[in-house]
């Protein structure tokens, strides 16, 4: 074995070992968390393959040495099905891209969930991951909505997305609908993390929703594309929704909610915990007021409470539309070459892009997930192109 | 002129002196009320009416002596109108009583307003004030109140007034009126502390609910029987509410609703301050929603929350049935032989009491505002009998 790995962009062999991981671990299993702090993910694959153990040195208090052997055990067991590194790829060209740590696209924000991080991200649709969730707010809620509710999320989704903030939710029917819905309306950017694989698609009755999310927003998923939903999976992919954003937003929940699980992995992970009254008399508000009460949630009505409570005094990041993160001057000289060879209104392929940058097409790629994240390229249909090349040209 | 006065039990001209004032003085009057913790009230209005001046001891940041002198004249103006005592002991006569500071009715919680404390009460109604204040909850809101509100203040106030803890209110339309309602129909206890005197009862729609009031609960003012409100009255009649109670429930309310100055109130006098959350949608709740965000009020959704927040762990306040305050053990020997005059049906005059308890009818009437502010006593229309009689000689 090599040096104990760290989140360098992993290597294709890597890659494909978190793709596998994926279809062998459950998501936030902090015993194989650990492990991957020790080691890569191609050298955990490679011992479950020959049998190997490993020393384990994560805290026994979060995750024991015997759980570590569970967890390998029933992976052991799937190892038969595991799609080889060609399925994998067809999957990529279909558009489910893997997203690990350590690369471009990959939310540092995740690290807040230590040994529970997830181990690697299937993502589909036109958004950059990273740089949509640089400013996001999530906004979840019961399935069995009211029509208050319903309006509600709707609202507050879209008066967000209008300003410029990425709406994250979890694709479920009520509140989480009505969210994406509002967004979407909005014509902003919204986020579907999602507790079944993406090309599965739970519920299947949000079928087109999820189409048009992934036209402008981005579905996001642990599970491999065909996988189907498990119960405890709901839960354990709640932690997600609640780490990529700076803040979630409760708008109904009755007092045994799942949504009420998402509040509390916002409140662990010090994000801002945001609940919206409604009626005393309606059941599906008791779980809002019962963490505006308990938990100390801020009661927010609108999005401009939200708004308040997530942008820093002073910050240019509440603007009324997308700005680059970083300046162009903060840009490198081989990023900005590549950044110049991208136009504003249709797409380039990155092979265009990198013979015109005159870089290899790893160089490319790597430099258009920093454009990216910063704000300054997107994908589209054709490949890439720039946002805001207009103001950095005008500089 | 004779001792600096403190609270004593007042003689008829102290209680006649203070009746006048609070035909002369505008209530809440800093200036006047600092100068009645060195002088009588009588003395100050010997002063008035012959022209002395008063060596003004008070804070001149809370009351400038030019403030004292602008009360005076205005007060000054007012002297030829002062009724005479005959027509005060009249109003007396008709169920309007005096309640002064230091009385045994007397609420000891309005020290609490300091200098701004009311100069004398005029009460109406056959609850003991001091008794019924002892647990309370003020529960107002906004006067253009929704559907919504409406029931939600009824029951509100109804489970607190089934809880035996009195609901205080300010009468008003609306929500006020919906509190009133509520403990009426739990068969409770409720205080209507109106802006205008209590036989002009304004508003003049709710005079069948103001009867109502008065059988079971009370009417109190600041001011004399006869007098019509003045717009600034109501706001300052709602330190009154705040201060009578142990904290504020604030059902409805709008951006700038009056009942957000009682709230107010409630904070400045460390009282409890609640709100009730309502539909973000609905601009009547608006008012309660900020005073949840921005003023840390507590957000209840019903009388339970309430409930919880008033009563003390471990405390017994909070029993389906009022108790005394303070166990016969503690009473002294001739309170107690007025309490054993006492029978729990019919009641008897003070006259008789005082013949069978062997007591002149001065003392007659001390025990008896002890008794009824320990809740050993209440009025009734034949005049006073015994509550918990059974309980007392069961011991």
């Amino acid at each position: 074995m090599t040096t104990p790995n760290a989140d360098h962009a992993a290597g294709a062999d890597e890659r494909y070992a978190r793709a596998a991981l994926s279809f062998l671990a459950e998501p936030g299993d902090v015993a194989l968390g650990t492990l991957l702090r020790s080691w890569t993910a191609a050298e955990v694959l490679e011992a479950m393959r020959s049998d190997l153990e490993f020393p384990y040195d994560g805290d026994p208090a979060r995750a024991s040495p015997a759980a570590l052997t569970k967890a390998f055990d029933r992976m052991r067991a799937l190892l038969p099905g595991l799609p080889t590194p060609g399925r994998i790829a067809a999957w990529e060209q279909e558009g489910y891209r893997l997203v690990c740590p350590g690369e471009p696209e990959w939310p540092t924000q995740l690290e807040d969930l230590g040994d529970a991080r997830p181990v690697v991200l299937w993502v589909r649709g036109s958004a950059d991951l990273r740089f949509a969730c640089l400013r996001s707010v999530s906004v979840v809620g019961s399935r069995a909505a009211t029509a208050y509710g319903t309006v509600v999320g709707t609202e507050i989704a879209a008066d967000l997305a209008a300003k410029a903030v990425t709406v994250i939710s979890g694709g479920a029917y009520g509140i989480d609908a009505s969210a994406h819905r509002g967004a979407l309306a909005a014509g902003g950017c919204t986020i579907a993390m999602l507790a079944s694989g993406l090309s599965f698609g739970y519920p299947k009755g949000h079928c087109e929703l999820f189409a048009e999310i992934s036209q402008t927003g981005l579905l996001v998923s642990e599970h491999p594309p065909e996988q189907a939903p498990t119960r405890p999976g709901f839960l354990v992919r709640n932690r997600v929704i609640a780490a990529l954003s700076r803040g979630t937003v409760i708008v109904e929940a009755a007092l045994r909610s799942g949504a009420l699980n998402t509040a509390k992995h916002a409140r662990e992970l010090n994000r801002l915990v945001m609940a919206v009254p409604g009626p005393v008399t309606s059941a599906q508000s008791a779980g809002c007021h019962g963490l505006i009460r308990e938990w100390g949630a801020v009661c927010v009505t609108g999005a401009s409470d939200v708004l308040e409570l997530i942008s820093p005094l002073g910050s240019e990041g509440m603007a009324d539309q997308p700005r680059p993160a970083v300046t162009p001057d903060h840009l490198d000289p081989v990023t900005e070459s590549v950044l110049r060879t991208l136009t504003g209104r249709t797409g380039r392929g990155p092979a265009t892009i990198a013979m015109l940058a005159g870089v290899d097409l790893d160089t490319a790629f790597r430099c258009l997930g920093l454009l990216a994240a910063a704000g300054y390229a997107e994908r589209c249909d054709q490949g890439w192109r720039a946002r805001w090349n207009q103001a950095t040209r005008d500089r």
